[in-house]
C-alpha cells in the first residue's frame, strides 16, 4: 500500500506520542516510520519543551517531511506525531496532523486515527456556538470540544485532565483512536467501541510511548505493556500511567475486522497474537473453504504473503514467489500517448515467467475492492504462461462502504456489492474463485466474533442510525 | 526598507481586496505588488468563486510567493490578500495571512494592518469562553469575535453584515485597516481614530478595490473614490459601496504621522495630498529650521530623495546624488572571517567618491531609529572624501516605541531616547545634526495637528491606560 | 537496497534506451523505474526529435526527479535512460548521466554502466592530448574517444556508426555496457567480456528497446530478443537491429556472478533463466552443502527469498516470514541522544516474534559484506526469541574488491579478508555459519564456470595487470 | 534593469575574482551582489582551496543563489565569480558560469563578459578536431583553445600562464573581459580593443581582486589599482599582479560607450571618472543641443537621474520626482482576463500626479530601443495629468544591434533603424522628442573619440568582415 491506489481500502493515519524522554522527536519520527503504512500523504510532528511547543507538518512521507535539523528544532521531552492518508493539494496542508492549538488550558495538540459519524452535526452546533474552523477534520472537532469542555470549569479550578477529556468526548459517535499533548502531559483516548487499535508501553532508555501499532514501539526498543482498552483514557503522568474510563465504556467492542486482514503490518501483535500468525491462519482456512486443483500457491506481495503461505501450508501446494513487487513506485503520472498494456500493473508486479510458464496457479489475495486491479493482474499472470489461475481471497466479499476511518469507495464500485461471486470471477477473468466465509473469518481471528466491527461485509454498522443519515450526505467520507 | 534592518522603523502590513471583478486574484496579486513596501516577509491571497474559498500563503515576496498556475487556482471575482512584515521561520507561516475558517455564516477571511492594544486581554477572555487559537495574530481574535457576535444572532434571522461586524469590532481598541470577506462579500473596516491608512475605488474594468494605499489602486487601473474614514465600515454590495459608521466612530482622529516620514509610497495620495509633496515641505521646513553651511546636498536613498530636494530647493544647495543604493539585496547573512570594514552598510550603499570628495556635504535622512546604521553611513561618506558631514533628519527625534502597528525597538534602543541632540551628533560622529521639531513636523502635513498620533516622539499614547498595562507585559510588540 | 547501506555490494548503474516509438520518454521513464534498484541516487532522459536534443537529469529517485510536465518536455521518439548509485552532494550532479555534448557528428549522448580499469590512463592521454574533463565519469571518457575518433574521419566522408564506436572503444579496458544516442541513432554496445548485463526487444507498440535487465523490457511490453553478446554493438537502424563485433570479440567471457547472487532483480530473465530461478538453486545447494539442525527457514526479505524458500525445500524445513521489511525507508538520518539499540537496523527490519520465538532458527542471506549488519541482525533476531540462530549465505566468503562497475569496500573492511568462517560466525554472533561453496556456486549458475568472473571470491581478476596498477592507486573506486 | 525587459539593451554578464584572501568565497560573493545590474539570470562562484576545486552555480539572483552553508562548502582562498544574463529554463544552467574542467594542467575556471564574433568557426574548427561542447558558451570555447595550447607544450616543460593564455587567445575575436582561475592562479585578461570594462586592485585585509567594475571592488574594501588594459593579460602571483601584453595589443580601442549610457552603476569610476558625473554631462550637453520649453524636467528612475540632474541644472528647469519605481518587481507573469492598462509598465512605474498635473514636462531617457515602453511610460505620465510631454534622450538613435556583448533585439526591431526621430516622437506620443548627437555624446565621454565602439549608433562594427558573416547565421545573438 505504498501510493494510492484505486482498488484497495485505505486506512487513514498512524498516531504515536512519546513522555519523558529527551529524545522526543526522535522517538516519534521513528514510530511514523514504522507507522508508515497507514497513511502515506502527510507527516507531522508535536513537541514541548516544558514551556513551548513545536510544530512541523507537511505533505509527503516522514523521511521527506522531517531531516536533522527539523527534528533538532522539536525540543523536549514529550512529542506525538501523525501519518495520515488525504487527498492531495497544498491546501490540505491545513488538515495535516497533529493539530495544535492555544486554549485557556495551555497549548493542546491531538493525533487522531478513526473516523467521526456525527461530525457534521457537531461542527453545526459549534458554529452555532461561535466556533470557527480552519480545517475539515474531526481533530479540530475534538478540540473544540475539550476548549469548551474547560471553559465550563469554574475559574481557578485545577481541571482533572481525564474528567475533562471524558466530558469532551461525551456523545461523540464513531472511531476515535487520540493521542493528545495538552499542557505538556500525554494522553491516550480510544472510543468505547474500540474500532481502531491503540497500545502503549515502556520505553527502555525511559518514559513512555503510545502508538497505532505494537511495530511503532519495538523500533523505539519500547516494551507493550498492553492495548489502551476501548472507552479509556490513559494519562502519563510523571508517576505512570494513569487509567480513567469513559462513561460508555462498557459498550460493546467493534475491532475493525479488516485491520487483521489488510491495515496492520505483519509484525504487529494485536489481543496477544501477531497479524501474521492470524493472516496464515486465514490462510488456512481459505484452503479447507476453497481448495483447488493447481501446481503452485503465489501471493500477492506483499499484504498477502502470510495467507499465501497458509495456504500452501494447509493444501500441501507449493508456495513459489510468481510475481515480484517493485517497492521504489510512488504517483503514477505518466500518460502514454500510446496504447501502453498493463503498464498501471506492471509498475507495481512483474510477473516471473519460468516460475508460472504452464503451471496451474493458485493466486492468494487479501481482499477485492472494485475488482480493476486484480483483473490486470490476473491477466498478467495467464499472459506470462499460467495454465489455469485460481484466485482466493483471504476475506469474505466486501459489500458496504466504510463509516470508522477506511477510505473507501462509494458502494456502488465495490464489485461484490451487485455481481455474485461467479459474475466476479468471470469479471476479473480467472478459472475459479473462492473468498474465505465470514464465519470462517470470525473462527481464524482471536477473541469473540461479536468484538468485531464486520460492517463492510454484512452492513451491520454499529451506529446504524446516525450513518443513514449521514450516508445521504457528503458526510460519509472518512476524514482522518 | 527591502530588507529587514535592525536600525529602521518596520510598517507591519500592506492589505488589498476586490470585488465584482472576473480577474480577482490576478488584481490582488498586482495590488500585493505595489504594497509590498509595507511588507516583505510573507504573502498570501483569498479568493471566493460563490460557492468555495481559495487561499494560497507563504513566506516571501509576493513575485515569489505566487506564479500562473497559483493565481488561476484562485478563482472567483472576489479576492482579499495581504503582506506582512514578521519575524522569520517556517513555523511563522500559521500567521501568514488572510487567515480564511469556517464560521456559521459560511466563509470568513480576514486580512488586517494594524495592533490591537488590549488583545491579550481579548484572547483572555476567549479562551475563558472555549475559543481554541491557532495563531498569534490579533486577526484570528478578530475571526473570533465576529463568529461569536454572528452566534449571537436568533438562527433563522438574516445577520446584517455591518451591524455584525460593528458589534464584534465593540470594544477592541487599537490600530486596525482591516478587510474581510464574509460569505463573499468585501467589507473594510478602519478603527475609531484611524491609525493606519485605507482607500478606496472603482476599478475601470469592473468592480471596487480597496487598498491601504492608492498606490494599490493606481496599478489595478483604479478611480480613487476616497479613503475609508475613521470607525467606518464600507460593504460592498452588488449595488455599490454601502457606508456603516461604528457607534465609536466620532472619537478623535490620530493618523500615524510616520506613514507621512517614512512609510507610505511617495506615489500615494493620502489626506488629498501625495506623500511626496508631503516629505518635500517636510526637507523644506527642515531647510528653514536647521540650515547648514555647506557645498551640495545629498538623500540616503530611496526614502528621503524628496525631503532632499525639498532641503535643497529652500536652502539653494544643489542636490547631487552622493549615495548609490543597490536594490537586489535580500537578506545579508555571510560571516566573513576577516574583518570587513562596512560591508553591511556597504552592500546597500556605495558612495559616489567624484561628488562627495572635498565637499561640505548636507546629509538628509528620514529619521533615525537606534543610530547604529547612521554612524556607519556617515563614516563612508567621510572616508569617500567628505569634507564635512551635516545629518539632517526629516522628522524630531523618536523617544517612545509604537504600540499601533510598526515593528520598534524598545526604548532602551532608541538612542534619542536617553540622549540630547548634541550627544547623538557624537555619537553617529557628524559635523553638525539637526532635527526637524514637532511643530514643524505638525506645520508640514495636512489637517489638524489633534489629528495625528505623534506618540513615537511626544510618548502621548492615544490609549494610554491600555498600553500602560501592555507597556508592562511582553504584549508590547506590534502583530500584524 | 533501496538506500546506501554501509554493508553491502552496491550495483552503480541501470541503463535503458529507446527508439522507434514516439512515448520515448514516458517509456524511458517506465524502464528506469523498473531498472531503480541497480542505482537510487540519481536519474537522468536524453531524448532526440530529429532536430535537437532534450535533457533532464537530477539526483533523486526516477519518481522524484520525472513529472509529466518534464517528461513532455522530452520531446522525441528516441530515447536513452540512466539510474546511478552515487555519492550525495549537489557537485555530484555533474555526473549524474546520461552525458550529452554536441561533437564534429551533432548531437551524442551516452550512459553506462560498468567500470573502466584504465581511466586514469586514458584521462592523462587524452588531457595531454588537449582534452578538457567536466565529470570524474567514464562515460566523459568514452565520449572524448569517439569525437575523436570521428574527427580522425576525413571531411565529408560518411562515417559508419558502428566502425566508429569500435575504434574509439579498442583499448578501452574494463566493464561497459552503453547504449548511446548518436546523430540521433540508437545504439547499444557491451564490453568483450561483458561483465554488465544489456538485453534488447522489439517494443509490442513500435520500434526497439534496450535495458541492462529483461524487467526493463517487460514494463514497457517489450518481447525480448536476445542479449548483446560480448564485444558486441548492436545499431538500431530504421529497418531493425545490425550487429557489428569489435575486434577483441572472443576474449573469454567474464559475467559478473554477483549479478546472478544480488544485483539482479529476481524477475529478470539472463542467459535464458530466470533470476529468480537460480538464486532457489543457491538455496538448494546451500542447503546440501550447509545442513542446519532446525525448526524453520527464515529469508533476509526480499534478496534471500529465493534462496530461503530453495533451502527450505530441499532441507524439508518449513520457511517462515520472520522478518518484515519496511518499503518506506530512505537514508536514515536521525541521531539519538540516548542509546537507542538496534535502531538503525529496526528501521529496515522488525522481527515477528510469534514465529522466532523458542524455534531454531535457519536464517538465508545473499552475501555478507563487512559482517556489522548481520551482527545487528542476528543480535534482533535471537533477542526476539529465537533459541539458536543458524545463518547460511547463499555465496562464498567475499574476500577481494570490485573494479568492474559495483561499489565495493576497500579489502580491509571485508570481513572475509582477514577472518576464517569460524571467526566470523564468532564476531557475528551465531550458532553456526555456512557459506555456499565457490563450486557449488558456479554449479548452481548457468553456463560454463569460465564464463563468470569470480574476482569478488578468489582474487583473479581477468585484468590483472592493469588493476594492479589501480589498485595502488585511488582510481580504484568503481565510477558509473 | 531588474528583470527582463523587452525594450532595452542588457548588458550580459559581471565578472569577480579574488586571491589570496581566506574568505575568497565571501568576498566573491559581495563582488557578485554589487555586480548584479549585469546579469540576473544565474549566479556562479569557484573556489580552489590549494589542492581541489568547490563549484555552486544556479539559477536567480546572487543572494537566492547562495546562502551561508554553500559559501562555507566553498573552501580555499582563490575564487572566480559570474552573473550571467541569459534566456531561462533549466537546461539552461549547463550554460551558466564560471565553467570548471580539468586539464592536463589541473583545474581551470573562467568567468567572461563578451561575445566572440567568430566563435561559430572556432566550434566548428575545435569539433572537427575532435572536441565535445556540453554548452552553447564562449567560455567553453576558450576552455578548449586553453586545454590545447597546453597539450601543444612538451611534456615536462612548465608553461608559463602568461604566455598559454596568450596563445590560446590568439586568433580569437571579439570582446571578452575573462577571470581564469589556472591551477589555482587567477589570471585576468582583456581583449585587444578592450570593449568591456575589467579592473583590479588590492584588497585591505588581504590578496589582490579583479572586477567589471568598481563597486565591486568597493563592496569588498578594495582599493581599486588600475583597469586591466585592452590586450593585457594580469596574473596575480604570490609577490603581485604581472602584466603581460598580447601580441595583438596596439590594436585601436573600441571600449562599448553604451557603458557609459546604462549598463555601469552610476558610482563605478571607469577612466577615471566616475559615471554619475559622465551622466550628468550628457544631461547637460542633452539641454544644450536639444533645449525645451517646459515647468518640470523628470527622470525615468533610476538609470536616467543623472542625466535629467544635467539637464535641470543646464536647462534651470528644476529636477521633480515624477515617476516611483517598485523595486520589489521580477518576472511578471500574470495575463488578466479582461484587459488592463498599462499594468505592464505601472508594475515598475507609478506617476506622482500632484508633481505631473497641469505640467509641461522634460521626461529624461537613456536610450530607446523598441519604443513600446517609452510610448506606455509617455502615455502614462500624460494620463496622470501632464500638460506636455517633451521626452529627450541621452544618446543617440540606436540603429543597429551589437556584437560584442549586449543583448539587443534585431536590426528590424530597433524602432530608430526604420523610422525618421519626427516619426518616433509621433508613434511614441510625445509632443517633442530630442536625441543627444553622436558628437554631443562623444564629447562628453573621458578620452578620444576614436576608442569607443559607436557600431550601435552607426553600423561601423570594429569586426567588420567577421560581423557581415555572423550577421547572416543565427550567430549573431549575443553569448555570454
Amino acid at each position: 500500500m505504498q501510493f494510492r491506489e484505486a482498488d484497495a481500502f485505505h486506512e487513514e493515519c498512524g498516531i504515536f506520542g512519546v513522555t519523558g524522554n529527551r529524545d522526543a522527536a526522535s522517538l516519534t519520527y521513528l514510530g511514523l516510520y514504522a507507522l508508515q503504512h497507514r497513511g502515506q500523504e502527510s507527516a507531522g510532528i508535536v513537541t514541548w519543551d516544558g514551556e513551548t511547543a513545536f510544530q512541523h507538518r507537511a505533505m509527503g512521507l516522514a523521511n521527506h517531511v522531517f531531516d536533522e535539523d527539523i527534528l533538532r528544532s522539536l525540543a523536549g521531552s514529550v512529542g506525538i506525531g501523525h501519518v495520515r492518508y488525504s487527498t492531495t493539494g497544498q491546501s490540505q496542508l491545513m488538515n495535516a496532523q497533529p493539530s495544535l492549538v492555544r486554549f485557556r488550558g495551555g497549548w493542546l495538540a491531538a493525533a487522531h486515527n478513526g473516523n467521526l459519524v456525527d461530525s457534521a452535526n457537531l461542527r453545526t452546533r459549534l458554529e452555532s456556538a461561535g466556533s470557527i474552523f480552519r480545517t475539515t477534520t474531526d481533530t479540530e472537532t475534538i478540540l473544540h470540544l475539550v476548549a469548551r469542555a474547560y471553559a465550563r470549569r469554574p475559574a481557578g479550578e485545577e481541571a482533572d485532565k481525564a474528567e475533562l477529556l471524558a466530558e469532551a468526548l461525551r456523545g461523540v459517535q464513531g472511531a476515535y483512536s487520540i493521542v493528545f499533548m495538552m499542557d505538556g502531559c500525554l494522553v491516550a483516548a480510544r472510543d468505547p467501541r474500540g474500532y481502531r487499535p491503540l497500545c502503549f508501553g515502556r520505553v527502555k532508555n525511559g518514559g513512555w510511548a503510545v502508538a497505532s501499532e505494537s511495530c511503532g514501539l519495538d523500533i523505539v526498543d519500547a516494551r507493550v505493556e498492553r492495548e489502551v482498552e476501548p472507552g479509556e483514557i490513559v494519562i502519563f503522568e510523571p508517576e505512570g500511567p494513569r487509567s480513567h474510563k469513559m462513561d460508555a465504556a462498557g459498550a460493546p467492542e467493534s475491532f475493525c475486522i479488516f485491520e487483521y486482514i489488510y491495515f496492520l503490518r505483519p509484525d504487529s501483535v494485536v489481543r496477544g497474537v501477531s497479524v501474521d500468525t492470524v493472516r496464515r491462519e486465514l490462510g488456512r482456512s481459505l484452503a479447507r473453504e476453497k481448495p483447488a486443483d493447481a501446481d503452485i500457491v503465489i501471493s500477492v506481495p506483499d499484504s498477502s504473503n502470510a495467507a499465501a503461505a497458509g495456504y500452501a501450508e494447509e493444501s500441501g501446494i507449493p508456495l513459489e514467489f510468481g510475481l515480484i513487487r517493485n517497492h521504489y513506485i510512488g504517483r503514477t503520472f505518466i500518460h502514454p500517448k500510446q496504447s501502453l498494456r498493463d503498464y498501471k500493473v506492471r509498475i507495481k508486479y512483474n510477473p516471473v515467467a519460468d516460475t508460472l510458464a504452464g503451471k496451474r496457479v493458485v493466486v492468494v489475495d487479501d481482499s477485492i475492492v472494485r475488482g480493476t486491479t486484480s483483473q490486470k493482474l490476473m491477466d498478467m499472470i495467464r499472459r506470462a504462461g499460467a495454465a489455469e489461475v485460481h484466485l482466493r481471497i483471504a476475506s469474505p466479499p466486501i459489500r458496504f462502504p466504510c463509516f470508522y476511518g477506511s477510505d473507501t469507495p462509494t458502494r456502488g464500485e465495490l464489485v461484490a456489492s451487485s455481481k455474485e461471486v461467479a459474475e466476479i470471477a468471470e469479471f476479473i477473468g480467472v478459472d475459479s474463485l473462492g473468498y474465505l466465509s465470514l464465519d470462517g473469518l470470525l473462527a481464524s481471528v482471536p477473541g469473540s466474533s461479536e468484538s468485531y466491527c464486520v460492517a463492510c461485509f454484512d452492513g451491520s454498522y454499529p451506529h446504524e442510525s446516525v450513518i443513514k443519515e449521514a450516508a445521504t450526505s457528503a458526510a460519509g467520507r472518512a476524514e482522518g
